[in-house]
């Protein structure tokens, strides 16, 4: 394992539908160009093979390892390079409903980690939509974070976002690097997106990878797509101004993090001893 | 206790420097006037009265109440207003380190409410500042929310803005204003303050006033200004580009934020099961 030193990282942000296979077909497309261009982490969206309505979700969904997984793993191996499916549905052994689960092929080609969405989208904003992902998909019960060659990654998807709790137990757990891959929706993304990836660089002092859908759903919905990489500073590496497919690409180094933990030592710092005491109510009202 | 309704709300911006009386005097004039512009609470910002060398501390310390929060205190009883004090120095009992305290005087004139900030500001930041708060304050060892005339406000000071456990903990029990009285560094605050201010806003529906001191304390570092009150949904409401005294105003509306919190039910949606939980570790470096 790298101690440290630049790693190239790459996130593919994507306007996936609803035809499997033309959206495994494009999503291999720009990984091969990824690695092409030097990067040895790929991340690509959530959902990233599959965008459209749940009533087909059971059809969709797989196994892992499973065949998509395994078609990844042949070029994950052939190029040496890690590919970060943002999420994909996974078939649970209940077989009621899927798991979103997002999964890291090693430069072996073999799963190497595995993260089921804790934090399912329930939403009701008017002008945006309606939705309840907990409908039909179950949620994961553990967080988790990878070892990857160079450093830790903190696994997350989209709606996870809105739950500092999530990102702060990474990192507490070590992790350098947080994954945010997304669908996020346009609406809600214009005015939150940018605040809250930037806020979870910054509070954590940890790089963020956070490649997007873009454009219309299969259903219409509006995806916010600005795809970004960010700096543990919450620098704004490089973000995506397109509205289709596009690849960002930046060097990312572990001891950038370590330099800014000690500047500010927000992880020794937070006070683990306090935050699930009573909280005392006083006023006057 | 109001249910409901418009409250007006001000965040009071200052360039506090080593002269106590006339920082004392100078808030004075400011919540006089915010007050007569029809404010209902009146925020300063962190160390309002005493913005200097540290080895002055023990002179200027006081008991709280004591009399500057007595004299603060006739001003709130006679204009009918709470006055938050964004923060002061507070005598201990054991007479070794100070409190860095935030007081809240209520409308009867009386201390309604007390916070001792508890994450003190340690950084080493090349081109900012090296500092070590601790050498002089002792932590405070509760979190706090008070109820004010309208709604219930959850108190914290600047460093404090880092950790965002702190204001989640704040907004489960209850509170639905956040308040972060503020002497952020510029080299800093440039480039995390308006981030974590409304990250803190949107991640919990709430909304957030944030008095800030502004200009070159008397040790001639730099503050950031920039003073802010934030809506539910993370937008802007006001914001000071003045880079010396200024007074905010903005009306909230408590029933935004149960809007907001029903569109998207962040406090009931985060897995308080999990959190504290063993985070996996796979991977196969």
């Amino acid at each position: 394992m790298k101690e440290s030193g630049d790693i190239a990282v790459a996130a593919v942000q994507l306007s996936s539908g609803s035809d499997v296979k033309s959206n495994v077909d494009g999503a291999i497309e720009l990984i091969q160009e990824a690695a092409e261009r030097g990067a040895a982490y790929i991340q690509l969206p959530e959902y990233f093979n599959y965008l459209g309505p749940a009533k087909r979700y059971p059809q969709v969904a797989e196994a892992i390892p499973g065949p998509t997984t395994i078609r990844l793993g042949e070029i994950a191996a052939a190029r040496r390079v890690n590919i970060h499916v943002g999420s994909m549905l996974e078939r649970s052994a209940d077989e009621t409903k899927c798991f979103n689960t997002s999964v890291i092929i090693g430069p072996t080609g073999e799963v190497v980690a595995l993260y089921r969405k804790i934090h399912l989208f329930d939403i009701d904003v008017p002008g945006a939509s309606t939705l309840r992902e907990s409908d039909d998909i179950a949620p994961g019960e553990h967080m988790v974070v990878a070892d990857l060659d160079g450093f830790r990654l903190g696994l997350s998807v989209c709606f996870d976002l809105r739950f500092a709790e999530l990102y702060r137990a990474l990192a507490v757990n070590g992790a350098t690097v947080l994954a945010i891959p997304s669908a996020f929706n346009a609406f809600t993304g214009s005015a939150h997106w940018e605040v809250l990836v930037r806020a979870r660089a910054i509070e954590n002092h940890a790089y963020v990878v956070a490649a997007a859908q873009v454009g219309l759903t299969a259903e219409g919905i509006a995806t916010h797509g600005h795809s970004m990489i960010v700096g543990p500073w919450g620098d704004v590496l490089v973000e995506s101004q397109e509205s289709g497919p596009d690849i960002l690409l930046a060097s990312i180094d572990v001891d950038e993090v370590r330099r800014r933990r000690s500047q500010i030592a927000v992880l020794e710092l937070r006070r683990a001893d306090l935050y699930d005491r009573d909280v005392e109510v006083e006023g006057d009202a």
